[in-house]
This record gives C-alpha cells, sequence and structure tokens, in this order.
C-alpha cells in the first residue's frame, strides 16, 4: 500500500498567523515524507473536501511553503461552513470518508475553533464505525481566544498586539488635537461574545492618563450613566477619553449597542457599528468632537504587526499536530501550555477533542477592574507576553511581501458532490 | 545682546512623522547653539504662543528629542486655529510680536498646511513693519499631499504606506472567506478634497484580481450604475471586491456620500461613514455579505508602519528650515524636489510661502484611469518610492516605545492674554 496521504483544511474567520500553522503542518510532513505521502489542502476549507477539490501543497515549493509562515489570511481558502450532525446529514460525513479513501488521505488536520474541532471529533469517531479509520487531529485557530483548556489561541497575540498598538498610536494623536478639536475617540474592536481583544487593548496604557480610559466588555452590561460620567471625568483630567469597545458590547438585557440605533431613513437597520453609535451618543450627552475608527478585517489581517511568541505558537501547534499523528494520537489537539513561574515559557500540551469542542471560555471577571471599564494587573500579567516581539514580513516596493500559491488541485476521482 | 531664540509650533491634523520634523528642528539648532539660544515649542500650536504656553525643549535630553524622530502626533500639541486676517483681528498678531519680543524669539517655524504657511507668511510681513523682524520658516505637513509646488509632503508617504499595506492584507482575508462568506470589503479614508490617500492604497495591487478592486476618488463623481455593474463584475470574476473608498467620494452635485444617508430613528443625521453606507448600498442592491472599515486616526498615526523615505524626508525638512533661518532667508518653505531619472532620488528645495499658502494640489486626472476604478501605470510610479523603506520604532513588552516629554514651560512674562 502507497503511503498515506495527509489532508488540511482552514476553517472560519481568518487570523495573521493560521498560514504559520499550515507550514508547520507541512514542512514538518515533509521531514517525515517516509511516513506522509502528499499532504492536500482544501480549498476554501472543508468545502474543498466535499468538493473533492484538493490542492496539492507538494506542487507548491519550498520558498512558498515557508512564506506561509509571514503570510496573513487563509492561504487555501477558509470557509464558514458547519457540518451538520451525523443524525442529520450522514450524507455529508459519508462524502469526506469517499473523497479521503479515494485519495488514500489518512491523516485530518483541521485548522479552526471549537466548531471544527467538534467536526473532527465527529470524523474520527466515524471512520472507525466506517472500518476506514482516520487520524483527527486539531489545530487550534481563533483570534477570539475563547477555545479552552490552551492557555491562548494562535492569532489571538496578533490582534491583541495591532489593537494595543493601534489604540496606544491614535491615543497619542488625539492628546495632541484635544485642546482645540477632537476629544473622544473609539475604537471599536472585535470579540461578539468574549473581551479577549478588548481586553488587550489595555495594555497601551502604562501610565496615568495613557490611551485607552475606558474599555466596553461584553462580560459587563453597559451601564450608559456611569459610562457618561466616566468620559466627561477623562476629559476634565487628561484633556481627551480614548474608548476601546468589543463589538459584543450589550445592554443587560442583552441587547448589542450596535443595534440599538434604530432605522434610518429608508428603515434600513442602522449602518454603523457600536463604535460609531457611542461617538454620536457621547456628542449628544456631552457635545464633545469625536471621531472613531473600526478596524473590522484590518485587525485580524495585520501580519505586518504580528506577535513573534503568536507566530512562534502558531507555527508549533502546526507541527506538534503532523507529531501527534505520527505517534498514533487521535481525536487530540495541540494546546499551548504555560509553565509555571515569573518568566513566561510555554510548551506543546494536548487536550481530546471532545473536550474543547463547543466550549466557549470567557475573559474572566477578576481581569476586569470592579468598575468595569478597566483591566486588572492579573490581566496584564497574562496578556503581556502573548504580544511580546515582531516578526516582520520582507518588504518589497515599500509592501510585505506574502506567499502566492499555485493552488493545483489533485485530480478528481469521484463524481460530482451532489448537495442536494 | 543674547542668542535670539526659536520658536516651533505644530499645526492642523497631525501626522506619523510630524515629530521627526521637531526633531529634525531641535536637534539642528542644538548643533548651532552658538547662534539660537532656546528652542522654545508651542504648547498646542500656535494657541501656546497666544497664551505664552512655551515647551523649553532645553529641558529634554538629548535621548527624549532623538526618540521624536520615531514617535507619531503631535508631541508638543497641535491645534486647529487659524488666525484671522490681519485686518479682522490685528491684536492676535500683536500679541504674537509681543509674545515673540518677550522671549526675544527671532525664529518662527511652523510646520502645517497651506493656512499655516499663510499665516507664518502673514507674520513675516508684520514683523517687519513692526521694527521686530521675525525669521519666519515654513515647514510641509500633511497627510493629504495637497500642498503646491512640493513633489510630495512629509506625512503623506507613511499614510500611503498604512493604507496600501492595510488593503493588501485585508484583502488576502476576504480572498480567503469569499467563497462561503463575506464577498464585499470596503474601507474608507482620508481625503476630503483630494484622493492621493485613496490613489496611494491602489499600489497593494499588483497583479490581476488583487485588492484593491475598486477605488472612489473625490476627484471622480460617483456614478452608481457603474459602480454597482463593477462590483458585480469582480465578485464574478475573482470571487470577492474589494474597495477602497476616500471620505470625500461624492456625487455629481457635490453631495458627499458619506452625507447622504439620511437620517436615524432619533432624526440625527446618518452616525456612518461612506464605507457603511456604500457597504449597505452594495447589500441591497447586490445582496452580497460585506465588512468595513474605517481606519480614521489609525492611518495617520501609524508610526509603527510609517515609511523610512516619509521619515527621512520629514527630518529634513525640519533640519532645512533652521539651516535656512540661520543663512538668512525668510518666508520660504523648504520643498522635496524629486531628481529627474529612472532611480528615485530628492533634495531639497524651497519655495517662497506666498507660493503656496492656502493652494491646494488636486491629484492630476492622469493618475486615474479613465474608467475612474483605479490609479493609472503614472500614479504607481509617483506613489511607489514614497512608501518605500521601513523605519520600526524600538519595542518593549510587545509595544512601539514613544517619546514622553517633560514638557516644562517657560517662566511667563506677560499678563495673560485676553481673548475677547
Amino acid at each position: 500500500m502507497s503511503k498515506a496521504n495527509l489532508f488540511y483544511a482552514q476553517s472560519g474567520g481568518v487570523t495573521a498567523v493560521i498560514n504559520a500553522s499550515a507550514c508547520g503542518v507541512i514542512e514538518t510532513a515533509r521531514r517525515h515524507n517516509d511516513q506522509i505521502g502528499t499532504v492536500y489542502a482544501g480549498l476554501n476549507g472543508i468545502i474543498g473536501a466535499l468538493r473533492e477539490e484538493l490542492i496539492d501543497t507538494g506542487k507548491e515549493s519550498a520558498a512558498t511553503i515557508a512564506a506561509l509562515r509571514h503570510t496573513p489570511s487563509g492561504a487555501f481558502g477558509s470557509c464558514r461552513y458547519k457540518l451538520k450532525s451525523l443524525e442529520d446529514n450522514r450524507a455529508e460525513y459519508q462524502r469526506l470518508m469517499d473523497v479521503f479513501r479515494a485519495h488514500n488521505i489518512r491523516y485530518f488536520l483541521y485548522n479552526g475553533g471549537g466548531d471544527s474541532q467538534d467536526t473532527a471529533n465527529k470524523v474520527s469517531m466515524l471512520s472507525l464505525k466506517e472500518g476506514f479509520p482516520i487520524t483527527c487531529i486539531g489545530i487550534p485557530k481563533t483570534v477570539d481566544n475563547d477555545l479552552p483548556v490552551t492557555d491562548n489561541c494562535p492569532g489571538f497575540g496578533s490582534v491583541a498586539k495591532y489593537v494595543a498598538v493601534s489604540i496606544r498610536e491614535a491615543g497619542l494623536d488625539v492628546a495632541s488635537m484635544c485642546e482645540s478639536s477632537t476629544k473622544v475617540f473609539v475604537m471599536e474592536v472585535m470579540g461578539r461574545h468574549a473581551g479577549w481583544i478588548a481586553g488587550a487593548a489595555g495594555l497601551a496604557a502604562e501610565q496615568e492618563g495613557d490611551a485607552p480610559h475606558i474599555i466596553l466588555f461584553p462580560e459587563i452590561a453597559f451601564d450608559k450613566p456611569a459610562f457618561l460620567r466616566r468620559v466627561r471625568d477623562c476629559v476634565n483630567r487628561y484633556g481627551f477619553c480614548a474608548i476601546v469597545v468589543s463589538e459584543g458590547a450589550h445592554y443587560a438585557n442583552g441587547q448589542f449597542l450596535a443595534d440599538a440605533g434604530g432605522k434610518d431613513a429608508f428603515g434600513h437597520t442602522q449602518l454603523g457599528g457600536v463604535a460609531p453609535f457611542l461617538a454620536n451618543m457621547i456628542k449628544q450627552e456631552l457635545g464633545y468632537k469625536y471621531h472613531w475608527a473600526v478596524a473590522d478585517y484590518l485587525q485580524r489581517a495585520a501580519r505586518h504587526i504580528a506577535s513573534a511568541t503568536d507566530v512562534e505558537q502558531a507555527y508549533a501547534v502546526g507541527k506538534a499536530a503532523v507529531e501527534f499523528a505520527l505517534a498514533g494520537k487521535n481525536a487530540v489537539m495541540p494546546t499551548i501550555v504555560r509553565k509555571p513561574g515569573d518568566r513566561y515559557e510555554w510548551e506543546i500540551g494536548e487536550v481530546a477533542l471532545a473536550d474543547v469542542a463547543n466550549v466557549e471560555k470567557p475573559m474572566p471577571r477578576e481581569f476586569i477592574t470592579e468598575d468595569g471599564f478597566n483591566i486588572t494587573e492579573q490581566a496584564r500579567q497574562y496578556f503581556t507576553p502573548l504580544i511580546a516581539g515582531e516578526d516582520y514580513p520582507p518588504y518589497k516596493n515599500g509592501l510585505p511581501q506574502y506567499a502566492r500559491l499555485k493552488g493545483e488541485l489533485a485530480d478528481k476521482k469521484l463524481p460530482a458532490w451532489d448537495q442536494s
């Protein structure tokens, strides 16, 4: 029998370092080419497996694969596509099995969040029943940092660094303008359910008066009077107020602030996000001139300011996933384990997929100050090492040079996938 | 008579490199301490002169002054404050004269855009009449790149680099998600009257299909049907469409797109900027899932990704301003002169303040493709060298370390300024 092949897929929202994990997978698999044949990557994630659109990474040069380490986004394409439960759509799982069998794929490495780990776990179980056992290894990825067990998630450290750098820089801008112009700046960051990203922005403040002055977390119900008092207090004290708000900030009744603005003249839901909503509230209630920013994809794609720690860890979990598979492990995910001690050190651990599937880790309450508007010293100690170090991509003509794949697909061996 | 002192002020919206000009001024003045006494910087720009709030930069260490070179925003404070005409408010000019006289200030270096050069020019003329001649030198600064005569403005190259890097990175993000999720991404950039910044974002596209696919300029009236056709065409051809829009994009009748969204449920003017407006238009008309970003101050404060060329030029115009003053020049501004030839080389030139005051330089029509949606090869040749080179600030604990000034004020010698 020919050597078994490996299938790798990227899942869900991409990050600045998910390709570093891909790089770790492919480079490690190539070093073990006595045991692993071809590494296929799903074109657009798991959809690529269902459609039998398998990128043959063997066609990519070593230099291109190495460049994945400094390339943001999902180089093979990702997708928002969650397999239904086995009961609801067994055909989908069957199709995966068929494609894997047709291409002699015995290793399935799925790079994503909680949903993806759930899927990988199910594929593992089904493959055993089917008598075509697939080694399924999860690779953690999410800017939201909300996977359980692992100390942190690859992808988070870089977005954390981006938001902290950005609010530090924009804060200096507002500080220099506030005497005669803008007094309030609101920056909206990602995090629909957990305030990890918003919290990390708090690292920018090192001395009294530094931006950000206020952070709004999804973990804390929005208290309008207390918020407005705090804004006024900051402007009186420091001349300006810099605010970081999580997109998931909400009222006590659960309604998102971003949804609270009503309809526009055409009856459409308010276009703006939570940043313009808050800025306008401040203008209405306190009269301050404002600016606001919504970084959106810029924050999670910002490979140019990635955390070196994050890049190393992203690569390491990709490498570990291949090593786990070769060591005969199955239905597990490598984790980042923080070693005890004052100096930050980490190592790779492991967890069963069943224990991370569909579990969200909120930010601990003790990471947020009692008034709900800032982060504690404990949070700083957690966040700081995750944004440490710079890992700049190469530049040409003033712009970062990111990998361009050939993306050649393997020949199809099966009929087209019938999605009906 | 004691050595004459120098007054330096920052004016208008700040940039990632205006402090590099301040660094050039102060370091050069210190090297000529046989001719120049104290360098005072206006606290919050020209307002500091009127209020006699003069930061004594002599109290700052050489290391702090050197750190200004890599510190964004206006370290001494800037302001949006335009002196009225001499006829309308002679008292204001008189006050400036009084403060300058009281502190033996014989050099006035004003770091700003067209308005500021106009003010510097007026002060120069008035000081001659008053018999207390002040050497007035302008120092160019504006992210908008709209000053005439000079080939480009310090501040522009860095925001240009930021927007090009950002749309390249976000474009890769959308490309990887578009099969099953976001198909359209809209990034709003600065430039109320000129499309220089939006145009520079076009550098990110180097091959067919690269982001950005569409750029909307203030120089081209918005044509909704043509725009929507282009968006659909991009999605059909590339799977996604990445759009850069200048905040100054407008309809043929001059109305800004950002102002066109009507009122919200409370009767307030639409909160969002032009990015959410366009994204919503595309959703309504074409049904595509979208994301949008408004970088706002993040783009002009982004010292972490500054252009090395821009930093060098910003320093050079500050240095040249002092050298001009010492050479007996007056009422002039150093410019950046692009030398002829294929390889980019530049040198410092000069222009009379009267020739740059209140003149705006729009982007040439030949920089924009005939269809109005992109930049030409000629534009690329102009923009490319301006974003060349990286000039990273020092980092500590994962964050850029920016200068913190003591900001000690000189003792006041005059009664408080009566603004009435």
